[in-house]
């Protein structure tokens, strides 16, 4: 591979390490260094003639604003444990489990006013005169309890440690470095600061060409316990946003109250898997326009100073909202935000309204990878490749790397490896970007938060692997990459129907979670739209418990459509016969052995003999195809990541269509391969997807086929004809 | 083994075989002898001085008046497939998928009245104005459909083919014997027919001594397809009994009216899965009440005849309920049902207000297993030993073999077999029966049922297997033969708290279902009363889904005394962070390699680190432990039985009570082995489970240790001293 041009890459920088950094700037085609949580740049690095990106603390690093100003520290409610009564009369110490180096509660507020006792058991709010608190041992009181009922106490409390630095401190050990307090810039004070203080910094810092805001204001949810473990993350969680003023202002204008209870739900803090209420809702519009609002001002203010803004997508990140309504209304230049795989990079590639994105992959330069003995490019490679196939379809415009560049110094095969991967980059953005990309179909994921939530579903924390969400997280991370148009639609999105656009629907979940759609299927016009729409030639892939809400005799509302249902036991007496597998068929062409789909739903079964049986296992149907009018339903029991099971989730979306007759055109037969098609640029690009040699035989657009070797990991374009049909490499 | 006594054993009679039959007699100890369904005993069996039983049908079998009276002919309400309206108009075939040799719509009562048009997918009932019945092609058509709903008709059928004749018919490919027509004895002729028939064939067979009833009035429900095969079975079924006559009578006692949907309930028919509703209730009551008393009438006349009368417990069973209110009112002499281990054993042998109980054991004298190169014996000593346990605990008052003799004839080592297991019997009803047996414990069966299905939750058709039930069953099997008192109680029977003799409960079943109790945990009066009662000192034994109901945070509402939950998505975010196996624990003594529970409930975990976990599967909790107040609650995600997990219950039962102490007194070690105690009759009786020689250390009263070798399958008898404390063997 020619090295074409330079750029694009963003390098980690690191003091005393000149000579190197001037190095690694050439061969990486680096274009632009960044300090690090915990590193600044000095005057030598910032003179190295690149583009200088520095990162810019709003609500935090500032203790000395922050101590003066406790009455405008950043807050949250928590529940406490739960507490049996053994008798009418209850005492606990409600702080129990909470780390008190990072909350203590809010005895500025009126507890009676802003915290909750509930029993847990009945469900019911205990009045206000029926309990109170202790401020010196932190104890709660409460009176005429039920005896063997539970309790629980909300409680505001202060964040006075900022999770981020916190998680930062206790990792790596940081002693008695300052623990950073976040202040909420609803505060007068703390709002005018934030404002005095950019500006001044600002100032001070005019070598600086990028502001990297780490973010803006309030972090997703994470707490500590009291062995200085995380108690508690989300990462979608506004549970750090609130504070009497926030909420004094919401009733204001909303016309109601917010109460403690409305953001703890009994301790699932309004988690995404749980249906959003229309309070939280309504909250949530409310914080990101006031997040939006805010950020645009700090965005301005950089702009003044000729500089560009950038935020990190993550950390103190709540609000900002990038699919959300008001994102655009920042006006920030770029998005950077870290890189796990293809569905990450779509997170933060497909971010609307920026100027550029910047993806920042992975392993990051850190003693835990960069060690004797091991090899790093394993890690990147396999980092790389995984990325590249969503890059395809929808392009980063930088990359970039974390960590100490002195360790990846040390290993010159991975400093090779980089060096190849920015120059493969660069070549793929030169022949794609901003050029239109060739989609087979276009398939919406259905469920209760739809646009706002793109490429975030069923995530917990990240990117991090839960048991309980990878069947379902692999169905995101085939589609990063696939040849088709991606789009997450909500349950109210359907209310005039399905968008003509759309070509097949994918519900994926658990039960009564809100991917799955919980008691939005309570609704018979959503039951009755899908079906209508499968029936005239929609494709709909249900996926766990798709459309689960017990309702007429089965618990999957489309059944009938998918022609599965779960066994909840009611049933069991009437006989089930449809046991019988289909060996062969257009979805389960490829697969080699039996299908991997991730944990078990227990009883799944077909209701008819029309259903196709794909897979089984334990008795369970693992995969189906049921046709429907002149559509299709697809069962799924989970799709875990894999080139395998991408490759059904491809030949399912055909499927489904009733379109398994235009499978074979601009496609690769080798699963660890695929094909992307650029029109308008006239090319085509055939990736490698594995780390070792594939052959495979390429589909044009008229259905010739051409036989091609691939190197690891490697991209073969191709020249697309005039007419766009045939392809020649 | 000495032969002391002969009787107790009825033998199946098979004609031209009566040398045989009278070496059977003699060699088997057998003092009675029996037809079947299919032979019948001529003079020359009946001459042979040993008691005669003779199989009799009340409302079958008698095609001449059944014929002449269809209008009194059994009925069953059924649905119709599911239809999905394509416009406001939809016709469909309701019939399609019954098997029209058995049930055919009754036309002689309106439809409009007694049939029902559901919108399954609002639930809502449908106007008569808005359908109408083809009676000529059997099709309904409604008007005003939405469209892209899902319709059903429930439709009142007549039964023209008894299901247990049918069953037998269809199995053994009778041709054209005619299909014996079931009568419903609530028709005032069928009602006066039954007498006048019965005491004509009373008149008829003066040598019979036995009226062995086969047995009343209604069938279980049990329903074919249109392919001749099974389409519904539920032991339990009330479907069969149902008629207009019924249903108005009802009506006039009650004074509200019953519709198809009550017996029908989109699909599920009153499954004993389902928790009943109190419609359903009443109507068993009210049907349990007419069969007593109708089958009373018919034992009166037996009687006057000066003949005893035995009930089988299965086929025409509905309504007897042998642990109802109203059984005793039968008068019934005896109860004879099929064994297929402990469970069904105790199913027979616990049947209040008769005069003896008769256990009929596997194999059945069928070529299914009489076959050369077979060895009919082990099935036979597996079965024997399988109930033995159980017959230890409650025991049968006679055994019985079925099908043709001269098929066991032919396997010299199987009739020795027989021999041998029949002076066994009689020789363990010598020394126990009648005699107090010592009991450990006294275990609840917590569920919607309670006493009226003693010995009979979890099933779906009598002993088969389903994949959905043999986690829950192994509990009751294991149950059958351990040294505890067993009863099944109800949520009502708690509603004044639990009563004072119980010293342990179960929980067990799926979510929602019937077993688990479903809705009956919303009552927090219920929570706190078994919450109480367990920190009082009570054990409670949690399996599979126990108190599973959403509420407060939680799934299982006693999560704080198991200190087990099951996460449903919605507390991801928080952090479970408690996974360590305790390796040495009082209930995995006798674990020898991972605990066997079964099927999968996902997503099990321990609330806190008081949580003794004993056993994990795939990140879940199978297997554990939690101190609360004085009691414990143990978790268990199903117990398939095995003596294993016979042993592990046991453990449980002792651990729950925090009486681990108590636990080596009146033992066996050896998990193969088990130790009864008949105090009354100062004799100890030692287990062997297994055909193959074992040893064990048995623990007398005190805590005294002896080391016993058994033989294969062996019962060693011992004494207990006059204090009831140390064993002599």
């Amino acid at each position: 591979m020619s090295k074409k041009i330079s750029g694009r890459l963003t390098l980690p920088a690191e003091l005393n390490f000149i000579d190197e950094t001037k190095d690694l700037l050439s061969r990486w085609g680096a274009d632009a260094i960044r300090d690090s949580d915990g590193t600044d740049l000095d005057d030598e690095l910032m003179d190295l003639g690149v583009t200088n990106y520095s990162k810019y603390f709003v609500a935090r690093g500032d203790n000395e604003f922050a101590l003066s100003h406790m009455d405008e520290a950043q807050q949250l409610f928590v529940m406490s444990d739960y507490h049996t009564a053994k008798g009418t009369s209850l005492t606990f110490e409600f702080m129990t489990g909470f780390l008190d180096e990072q909350i203590v509660p809010d005895f500025n507020h009126d507890p009676k006013e802003w915290w909750q006792v509930y029993n847990r058991t009945t469900g019911e709010l205990v009045d206000v005169s029926n309990w109170s608190i202790n401020k010196e041992d932190l104890t709660v009181t409460i009176e005429n309890t039920t005896p063997f009922h539970e309790y629980t106490l909300n409680i505001l409390t202060y964040m006075i440690w900022d999770p981020t630095q916190m998680y930062n401190h206790i990792t790596n050990d940081w002693g008695d470095k300052p623990h950073e307090i976040p202040f909420d810039v609803r505060g007068p004070k703390a709002n005018q600061h934030m404002k005095d203080k950019l500006r001044a910094w600002l100032e001070d810092n005019p070598k600086t060409d990028v502001v990297r805001f780490t973010t803006f204001y309030y972090h997703f949810t994470l707490f500590f316990n009291d062995k200085r473990k995380e108690k508690f993350v989300d990462w979608f969680g506004y549970g750090s946003s609130v504070s009497p003023r926030a909420l004094e202002a919401f009733e204001k204008e909303y016309g109601y109250k917010l109460y403690a209870e409305d953001f703890i739900h009994a301790g699932s803090y309004n988690s995404t898997f749980k249906p959003p209420t229309k309070e939280y809702l309504d909250y949530l519009d409310f914080t990101q326009r006031f997040v939006t609002q805010e950020a645009k001002e700090l965005v301005d203010i950089v702009h003044e100073y000729n500089k560009e803004a950038i935020m990190f997508l993550g950390d103190n990140w709540i609000g900002t909202e990038p699919y959300g309504k008001y994102f655009e209304n920042i006006g920030i230049d770029a998005v950077v935000g870290s890189v796990g795989g293809g569905l990450t990079m779509r997170l933060i590639s497909d971010i609307p309204h920026v100027k550029y994105t910047e993806g920042r992959f992975l392993p990051y330069f850190f003693p835990d990878t960069f060690y004797e003995g091991n090899d790093p490019t394993i890690e990147g490679v396999e980092n790389w490749i995984t990325a590249r196939r969503a890059i395809m379809r929808s392009p980063l415009t930088r990359i970039g790397y974390g960590g100490y560049p002195s360790l990846a110094y040390k290993f010159p095969e991975f400093v090779d490896f980089v060096s190849e991967t920015a120059d493969e980059f660069r070549e793929i953005i030169s022949n794609i970007e901003h050029k239109e990309t060739y989609s087979r179909a276009k398939v919406a994921i259905l469920n209760s938060w739809g646009k706002l939530r793109t490429w975030q579903a069923f995530m917990v924390a990240h990117a991090l692997h839960y048991k309980q969400i990878y069947s379902y997280l692999g169905v995101l991370e085939s589609l990063s990459g696939l040849d088709v148009d991606v789009e997450f639609i909500s349950f109210d999105d359907l209310k005039d129907g399905v968008p003509s656009d759309i070509d097949v629907i994918i519900n994926a979940g658990d039960a009564h979670t809100a991917f799955s759609g919980g008691d939005a299927w309570h609704d018979e016009k959503l039951v009755a739209t899908l079906r209508k729409w499968v029936y005239e030639g929609g494709g709909f892939i249900g996926i766990g418990e798709p459309s689960a809400y017990e309702k007429g005799g089965r618990f999957f509302r489309l059944a009938d459509v998918l022609g599965i249902d779960k066994e909840l036991g009611f049933t069991l007496s009437t006989d089930k016969y449809f046991f019988d597998l289909k060996e062969d068929h257009f979805i389960t062409q490829d697969l080699k052995d039996t299908f991997t789909f991730g944990e078990q739903i227990n009883n799944t079964y077909a209701l008819n003999e029309d259903v196709e049986i794909l897979a089984m296992d334990n008795e369970n149907i693992t995969l189906s195809a049921h046709t429907y009018g002149k559509g299709r339903g697809i069962y799924m029991m989970g799709l875990p990541y894999s080139h395998e099971n991408t490759r059904i989730l491809s030949r399912s979306i055909f499927y489904s269509m009733q379109k398994e007759a235009e499978f074979n055109k601009f496609t690769s037969t080798n699963i660890h391969t695929e094909l992307n098609v650029y029109p308008e640029s006239k090319k085509v690009a055939l990736l490698n997807n594995t780390n070792e040699a594939q052959t495979t035989v390429v589909y044009d657009g008229a259905g010739n086929t051409t036989d091609v070797q691939l190197k690891p990991a490697e991209i073969k374009w191709g020249e697309l004809d005039e007419e766009n049909s045939t392809i020649r490499f």
